[in-house]
């Protein structure tokens, strides 16, 4: 999506030297636009592990390119791939990504073919899933056309939870597709965006690229979103989801459950958005099932932001004070009006989810 | 409650010169505990404009002290009422102690006079404040008692949302009455301490006064209630409350409406504490009639807190971003188990607020 007027992906190889990637370093934004050159797997894996991209789909593209850098430095395969796996353990998308390289680039005999092939893949990887990304937003659109005319072209108000942006992919976003596809054809749309405490997603990155692509929107406190529906001034919520179970279970950032909840009582459409790699097809139960990942208890005692031209972390508690940090939750399916998927629309039950996946029908 | 082992209140006449006042600057909570003189009418105005003190029932508690201050300074009575009432004009606790201190002092006939009653309204209004604030606790530690019991006397868990503790009142504070009871008879409670943001009066107020006192508690960032009621770790919700109507509505701290919604759905009990001072008896609909204030974008664009030993504001945001900031949500009688008031408990409709206040009936 567009950056100060330009199109970027999150990741690309560079323009004049093909041997090198090129990412934006996400570590600064929104104050800083820093675009970094990664030239070895090294230089990968420390983008990945201290989170210069993040998101699940764009871990899996960076891996990909991971190995076609190491493999211009003719490092054993598996030795590559194994470095870039320990950077985000639980990160599904890298594994994945991982071992379709390992397959392509096995079928290379010499260091050339193994280079041009592993090339070819990421690049694959990349295009794959900013397709999907481009799926789901055109079929989110849908929803927001239907809206816009019911509200006769007045501005649709979309709110949305932590950062389902371009960001984490490696374009368009999940969440975010549909709104950018509504925006780029003239309809109007507004977002709200929850600033997702203790991480601040929403307030650093979704904003940020939303004002970059030039779609109006207004930062607000986690607390807000329901009082924002009980008064009519939200008609759609769309989220993003780290994992869905195959009965429509979603996990998302924590907080997630709450805006579905206030939606409900609100009759607010709940849409969550997402490419089919996000579903775990293992999984019946939510609640019971998916395991939520504790964080540290500084990143709720502390916030970062930006003062006097420096990044600063100021301590929001008293030293005393245990701090708690739940990274997700789990809404259960009964709250999830549709999932949006890169093969259409369907309903949080295993029977609509399959009568789009019909491959994973058992 | 106690602070580093001694019992304070948040305001009270200096001990060896009881023409001064001496309150808890609470701006640099919870990094610095700062006892303030105030001298001057001017000095409590100002103390009041500016936060020093902060909650409705200390604000006006802090005013009727203003009045006696203004005495000695032999002040005409409703230039000084004035002067105070405009330093906070919403806070309805504010016109009804510069009333009754009015009153009070109309009936001295010299200065010495005026000066003896307003110090003697000031007591009054301060150790009622108080007296209420430890009815509300008796009542409201039945409630844990019997979880306890319940529990077998495992910790209570107990959630609560902003600061209705005794750093907004005079002392024990409101929801937090019950919770300091419970502790101090021995019963074992830990409280989840929303942030609440965007003014974090949760992570620097809530936080800070329970560690002082002793009681178990850890912050949370205000998108982990749900997940938290989902995973059977709430046994009970207790808020405060900034206005509330005669058939139930609760309009409190923005994000409250949110904490109901999640106890509903896990049937987790959710009460209101409060004095009677704060129901609003003209009001029948909460959400259609109660105003909801919206205060300044920045405080939402930036979160202020310690750093190297000074305060220090740090923008969140992207420069370009706007922000909404809406104070209070309005929570729908429906959601809410009980009010906890001075005179016992009662539900959340007009017969039975009224059996305990039979005298608003009309």
């Amino acid at each position: 999506m567009k950056v100060d007027g330009r199109h970027y992906r999150t990741i690309w190889l560079k323009p004049d030297d093909a041997r090198i990637v090129q990412l934006i370093d996400q570590r600064t934004l929104p104050h800083c636009f820093v675009i970094e050159d990664i030239a070895t797997l090294e230089q990968m894996a420390t983008a990945i592990r201290d989170m210069h991209v993040r998101g699940a789909p764009l871990i899996g593209a960076a891996a990909a390119f991971g190995m076609y850098l190491a493999m211009q430095a003719q490092i054993e395969p598996r030795t590559a791939a194994q470095i870039l796996r320990e950077t985000r353990p639980t990160a599904v998308n890298l594994a994945w990504a991982l071992e379709r390289q390992l397959e392509r680039i096995a079928k290379g005999q010499s260091w050339k073919e193994k280079i041009a092939r592993a090339r070819e893949a990421a690049e694959e990887i990349a295009d794959q899933d900013a397709e999907h990304c481009r799926q789901i937003g055109l079929h989110g659109l849908e929803l927001i056309e239907e809206i816009a005319t019911q509200k006769k072209r007045k501005p649709v108000n979309i709110l949305t939870h932590c950062n389902a942006g371009w960001l984490a992919c490696v374009d368009y976003g999940t969440a975010t597709a549909p709104m950018y596809a509504a925006h780029d054809r003239g309809i109007p749309v507004h977002v709200w965006v929850d600033e997702t405490r203790p991480r601040n997603q929403g307030a650093k990155l979704t904003a940020w690229e939303l004002g970059e692509h030039g779609v109006p929107h207004t930062v607000i406190a986690d607390n807000t979103g329901g009082h924002l529906m009980q008064r009519g001034a939200v008609d759609l919520v769309l989220v993003g989801t780290d994992r869905t179970t195959c009965t429509g279970d979603v996990a998302n950032k924590i907080g997630t459950y709450l805006k579905a909840l206030a939606a409900k009582d609100n009759d607010v459409p709940f849409y969550v958005a997402l490419p089919s790699s996000t579903f775990d097809w293992t999984m019946r139960d939510g609640l019971a099932e998916i395991p939520i990942e504790e964080r540290a208890p500084e990143e709720v005692k502390y916030a970062d932001g930006w003062s006097d031209g420096r990044f600063v972390e100021v301590r929001l508690t008293p030293e005393g004070s245990p701090a708690a940090n739940y990274s997700f939750d789990v809404t259960p399916g009964r709250l999830v009006t549709g999932l949006i998927t890169e093969r259409g629309i369907c309903q949080p039950n295993e029977q609509s989810i399959l009568s789009l996946f019909p491959e994973h029908r058992r």
